[in-house]
């Protein structure tokens, strides 16, 4: 059950009230609301108080990222980008941080082209224990350095709760990779440390299970939340992974949330990341994320899937086109 | 191997160092062209003729169906209706036919919309033996008639060899379903039959399988092939099936056959179809087909998925629009 | 709803009111019993009549495969050999008949070593058109004839609706294969025919949608059924399919038609074969399809999964050890 | 490419010759032997020194996992349960710890039915944020206490790098869960810590990158490592996960490290658990993982799946007769 407070209220007898029954609940400001969550719903249905302006029974597991309590689209703010409004957002980047001449050279281009955030690995989770496991903090300094340099916020991806303060230093937002989507403990952490986070789908995980990963960043008081679809584990061998278009659409139908889609990682070859981030822009996206290197054949990670910057710069026009038909901005 | 034979040689040599080799070979008109496809590839290496043009040498599995030798896009022809040219094609109609005012009112409603193929089931695929079968013939009668009022050619599933004649007498494009996207049987018999082909990809199978599908077909001498993307089984029950428009693209990559996306039954839910159909197209589908239906909720099959005729043209607007920007006209 | 009928009753009153209500029906005599099926449920839940025994509701979507109301595990007679009661079954074989010297091989090889039924595929469902199709009619007569000779009753996959004589001719029990799974016209011929038929799950279909295919060939009076696991498609490509031990008890916690395992198609590759096979008897299965060929390497199809006659041998030591344990006969 | 070093040896001037090639190297003792491993291959081939024993240049991506350099299987000790020896384990408890009185009931019934290990999560991985949570280090606190007073080593899961020294205090065995099967840095921590590692298999994951995931912990040194198959994403949903089975043989075939079978997770019902529990034994299995709860209707979390300690009883009589028939006492 979600309780939509009045502003300025005494809670007092609401908590006594709450106290007084045997249902979980937690008070949360978001989104400019003072809400209580309480559950299990049976529990607390009678209750009653003064202080609450509305009370919402979601027919979904995921009461606060559900949009049945609120419709209008969140707009997720990165530094002065926001991500869910008219304009689609489109950050870019190498999978990995390599070099500062690397990534400065694919920021220009990216921010030249049109991308409105950087992206960069320091840390790269990694299939392999013998494959490049990332530059580190260095990493994140030079994304930092760059991002700076170029006027561009940094996104990167976060591996473990013992690196929040180090990615508050240097990050704008924070990226939870594909083998991360149900690391709770890295979702808590996430969720208390307020900064914005791109929460990508776990590479085996449901719609159900994204969303209710997000219900775990809202709950901790973090509304900052963007939902990233970057592909699932199907039969299907032709590309790396299966972009489930129809998943984050699903998504999108449920959620107040904006998302974002990766055509990278799905892609697994260049050659198909263009038609796959047109594809995710028309069927709706806020956001893309995608791969670029200045050259991806030398790239320590993900080297046949990374666009060139020139590649990148025809896809955006593209993209452009295509987001004018749909009555959205880049 | 691939032999592209000059046209009007004399092809009895040629014939006799086959019959020599331990190769096996079939000669075929294709595109007109005159083929000989020999395999296993190692047997014939060697052989040269006289009448001869050119020996391709596959890297694919699928020698006619890859582009390797044909670069040029094919065009399948129904009737006047081109598939795979500059024109984006509709195919739309209820996903079965029930009776002739049903079929009639979607079909005028399509038509004015902008589809250009009509399409019906007379014979539907019913994983429950209790559920609507189809009206059989007496379908295919009623799709045939309206098609012919409203002056759209019609393109209706097959599903056993023995129906061959029947659909022959009524249909201008046999289409082959996902639950028979391997019946090794009917795929000979309808590439035997020269009719224009709808393949939809099994539910269960590979890019590759699918491709080696239609290659059953071209072996047959029948280059008349759209394959359609459907939807492929995964762990995702969010939506119906996931529609993998990274396979299709995987795909379109390899192939000279043009492309269609059926966004209906993937979505398995109506809201997710416009943005399923516009995802495909962006990405570079040749055809849609869409399954509409005057009174959905009454639909004896597929009821949750069909649109409405008022949807359909709504959505016909989108894709006009979206097509234009693509530069490909609908 | 399934209504049991009193034998030698007088059923016209009844037909009256079937054809009176709005329900489909179908009279039926399966296993000793006078059945009606009647269908959508809701339309007959008030019909009365004298000639009703017990009128059944199942809670599932295939009341005839259910064993809501037969009990008793039903046994499938393949000439003198019973499947489905106290003796694990086992048919072994060839993986498609190549030569009457191979069948010999391994039919004498596959007796001796406790095998009950051999099979050895005449009309081969190959992914590629290329790859070897199988000796058609020829291959269905040295199967005949060594089974006779050896004294084993033969099973062998059919693919088309075409072929339903030519089996009648030379089979003792139909294989429906995983590719025609869904292939619903083939489903209604075989039950017409029937045979014993011994039906593949499709390599995407779910269990439910499995036992509805069963549920086609009862329903054409057909209840020698016995149901083949034989892998699913996944993500996982370290064995050719995913053999699906859960699915497989699940089914049969359903029904009560015997079930078999194949465990040398999921394997894909010969040293996985023993293994697979053991968890199937472990877990409870009643019958097992393994492929033996004298010479695997040189095996016309699927050459990396054949076991050897010696380690058929083998093989069936192990598993008569188990089977005993588990209070079975082999 | 893995050096087996001889004992004693001095390395001085193989450590030189590796620092002047540009490989990366990692020194090890492993299993009582001193190893180096280094990557990529190529820059090591010709490295020749006097302290190398043998050079293994492995087929596969885990050369530490691998047992192309080890055939004797890796027997791992939990304190004086030995896992992948003669015996058959069976490590048995409730999915989540509730309170001491739930612990100590099922303990009791474990052992007495011959469990060797007791689990009990304390730290639950739960979809949703509003589900149990457990009872966190009280609930380790319960668990050790059980397992001093009845006499079994216990294991439970860790969920985040933070909890290491709370585990050493309390547990015997890590397990690390199937949300975690590519948390790499929870991976290496759990390697460092030296302790005894049940490894899940990711939910998503493939038999090679599970694999992968072990040979992060070995190439921390730590050896001591069991793998465990609890189930695949699939799209069959008749079980909650598809146990693979012959996934887990394909990954014994490859290792020495034992392989453990959690039939509790796949099956998701408890009429399931049985079969499969029997399945994995006779596939092969070293250690079996099963949920035994004193009332499990009433329990916290996987309340349909857990089984009663009678039924576990019985169980553990079937694993007995089995595992005696296959050569190894439980
Ligand atoms: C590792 C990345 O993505 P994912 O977590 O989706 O695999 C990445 O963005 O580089
Ligand atoms: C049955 C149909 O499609 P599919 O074969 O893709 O399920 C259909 O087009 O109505
Ligand atoms: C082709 C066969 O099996 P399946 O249909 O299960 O692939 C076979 O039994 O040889
Ligand atoms: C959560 C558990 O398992 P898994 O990580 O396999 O889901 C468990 O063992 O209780
Ligand atoms: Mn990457
Ligand atoms: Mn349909
Ligand atoms: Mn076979
Ligand atoms: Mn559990």
């Amino acid at each position: 059950m979600l309780l939509i407070l009045k502003q300025n209220a005494n809670y007092s007898s609401l908590k006594e009230k709450l106290n007084n029954s045997s249902a979980s609940y937690k008070f949360l400001d978001l989104y400019g609301k003072k809400l209580v969550v309480t559950w299990p719903d049976t529990y607390v249905e009678n209750i009653k108080d003064e202080s609450i302006e509305i009370a919402v029974k979601s027919k979904r597991q995921f009461p606060l990222v559900s949009n049945e309590w609120k419709k209008d689209p969140t707009i997720v703010k990165v530094k002065d980008v926001e991500i869910g409004g008219d304009r689609l957002v489109v950050a870019a980047g190498p999978c990995a941080v390599e070099d500062e001449e690397q990534v400065l050279t694919v920021a220009k281009a990216a921010k030249r082209a049109g991308a409105k955030l950087l992206r960069g690995g320091a840390l790269k989770p990694r299939t392999s224990p013998y494959s490049f496991q990332g530059l580190g903090e260095r990493g994140l300094e030079i994304l930092r350095k760059v991002g700076d340099q170029v006027g561009l916020p940094v996104v990167s991806e976060i591996m473990d709760t013992r690196q929040i303060d180090m990615f508050k230093k240097y990050a704008d937002m924070l990226q939870i990779g594909a083998r991360n989507g149900q690391n709770f403990d890295l979702l808590k952490e996430a969720g208390k440390s307020g900064m914005p986070v791109l929460l990508k789908r776990g590479l085996g995980n449901t719609v159900d299970e994204w969303l209710l990963a997000a219900e775990y960043l809202l709950l901790e008081g973090n509304g900052n939340v963007v939902l990233c679809e970057r592909g699932i584990r199907t039969f299907e061998k032709a590309t790396r992974f299966t972009m489930d278009i129809g998943g984050m659409i699903a998504a999108k139908l449920q959620t107040h949330l904006p998302i974002c889609a990766d055509p990278s990682h799905p892609a697994g070859k260049r050659e198909l990341v263009h038609s796959l981030a047109l594809a995710a822009v028309a069927a709706g996206a806020d956001m893309l994320l995608i791969e670029v290197h200045p050259n991806p054949e030398k790239a320590l990670s993900d080297s046949e899937q990374q666009l060139t910057p020139d590649s990148f710069e025809l896809l955006m026009n593209r993209i452009r086109a295509l987001a004018n038909v749909l009555g959205r901005k880049v």
